[in-house]
């Protein structure tokens, strides 16, 4: 008998759900859109339908060890979504995992997003058998989780490693943030705040660039990307620059938790070389002496499409 | 028969040991000075010397459990010293574990100095009992010791917790640190750190102040703090100065472990309220929303002259 996890990545747009087994295969998957389920129960309701499809497809309940969900805000120790700015269900303490043991009858655990990726980069990825690192996600937002002596950092809140939220820029000039402060660094360093500094570049500087012929309103992360690969000095002065924020807020994340590995993940990630160099070469330069040569700073090996599902499925599996 | 575990701090200018009980008193101590002893092999000697003498006092080696030593760069998981700048032996690995235990024949562990005032907290003053604390200590440096899940986070090489080395200013006019980098935490709110304020300020500006009648090269913390006592402005702006970019790391810190409580320690903890107050308001209005009313700010309660021995003691103790 096979046995096999659940694991569910929940985002602001998709829902996205499947079954996974011991060796990290995806064996299948579906989605739902978050947003329009605007009611939990009908939420619970539609994701449960279709769970219980695939559960179907690899031999029924009596397969599943459990079942693992990512969530933006998702708490581990009380199993609830508090307070998540892009859920429908906003302003409430929901009981996400009660709420699918009591309609699927499978043990559920929940966490956040990034600890999911960073469970699942411990299962299954680059920090198998690494004992102390840290899951830096790029995206929307910037993410984190936080594995220290083989284990997650919860903390007292079970809220621990929002490093997206570490201030970068004390200034008074420094970019608001979503969580309503200022010079957070996912204001600079996320898909968002890169395309961003991209904006602010075009408008600002006379200097010629690929990236002028664009909407400048409309320029994405990727843009960046396509015009750094063609060789636009500007795109690259912005990988550079952005690489630069990251590599020093990493160096200051060391001194924190000395971990030996550091893995980028995320759509920014994707990017490669154009951050992964200069976030390297910056977190060198600005490690503390004793920290010289002790950590790697690496790009996650998963596949971004199940990359969010396999985290989470890292969850369903009983310890 | 009762069983005792001695402790010893190893500090730039004093090494203070001394033997402790399980209720946490200092039974008896000695000390010497740090910097009479250049050669490793006259302090190891020295020092054992002298722990000897302490032995005898209650009893005999039979009733020591260990000892414990807090030093600076102290590695928990070696045993060692490694680059640290304040001590004689300087640009050296030093086994200082193994050197006492082939010369005292007593179980001996180290880590750093900032980390053992953290595991005496815990085992004996207002940390007890509380599972994930951070320990910052205010001295003439900034150290600190964070505490995860009731253990102590050391991470890949034993120096985790260096958050005296967390960049609080990254403009160009940031305040060159001992480490080399520039803009750390404690060349702000360290005791050398805050003097160093009083002194700029008394020579960039006009305003009126006791501290005017001091030797300017020569302004102490503790001058700054006789000077807030007796209401003068100056000294009173120095201390909101300094607690509110002390507050403001310390927001960043809580998004990465997320403890219940953070513990303030050491020369400029002495201030008090002049500190706590401006820190405490600084970090509370900085806090990412989710950690709002998570965190409690805290003056050590451990009497200044034993704890740095009680700290390194707990050490000593088996498990």
């Amino acid at each position: 008998m096979k046995s096999y996890a659940i694991g569910m990545d929940i985002g602001g747009t998709n829902s996205v759900f499947g079954i996974v087994d011991r060796e990290g295969q995806v064996v299948c998957c579906d989605s739902i859109k978050t947003q329009e389920y605007t009611l939990i129960d009908d939420y619970i309701e539609a994701v449960s339908t279709r769970v219980e499809a695939l559960i179907e497809k690899v031999g029924g309940k009596k397969n599943i060890e459990g079942f693992g969900i990512g969530a933006p805000n998702g708490n581990y120790y009380k199993g609830t979504i508090e307070l998540a700015p892009n859920l429908p269900w906003k302003g409430v303490v929901i009981p996400l995992c009660d709420m699918f043991e009591k309609r699927l009858g499978i043990r559920t655990r929940l966490t956040n997003d990034a600890n999911a990726a960073a469970l699942g980069e411990m299962t299954y990825g680059v920090a198998k058998g690494v004992k102390n690192f840290i899951m830096i996600t790029l995206g929307t937002g910037v993410g984190s989780g936080i594995v220290v002596d083989g284990k997650m950092l919860y903390g007292s809140t079970g809220f621990a490693g929002e490093l997206g939220h570490v201030t970068v820029n004390r200034t008074p000039q420094a970019r608001l943030c979503g969580c309503g402060r200022r010079g957070c660094l996912e204001t600079y360093c996320s898909a968002t705040g890169i395309a961003r500094t991209a904006r602010e570049r075009v408008i600002a500087m006379a200097e010629p660039s690929l990236l002028r012929e664009l909407d400048v309103m409309k320029i994405t992360s990727k843009d960046i990307y396509d015009a750094a690969v063609k060789g636009d000095a500007m795109a690259i002065s912005i990988f550079r620059e952005t690489g630069t924020i990251l590599g020093r807020a990493l160096a200051d994340m060391v001194v924190f938790s000395s971990p030996e590995m550091i893995v980028l993940f995320g759509g920014l990630a994707k990017a490669g070389d154009y951050i992964l160099k200069y976030a390297e070469e910056a977190m060198d330069e600005n490690l503390l002496p004793i920290f010289k040569g002790t950590v790697k700073l690496v790009l996650s090996g998963l596949k971004d499409a199940d990359a969010a599902v396999l985290g989470a499925s890292a969850l369903g599996w009983k310890e």
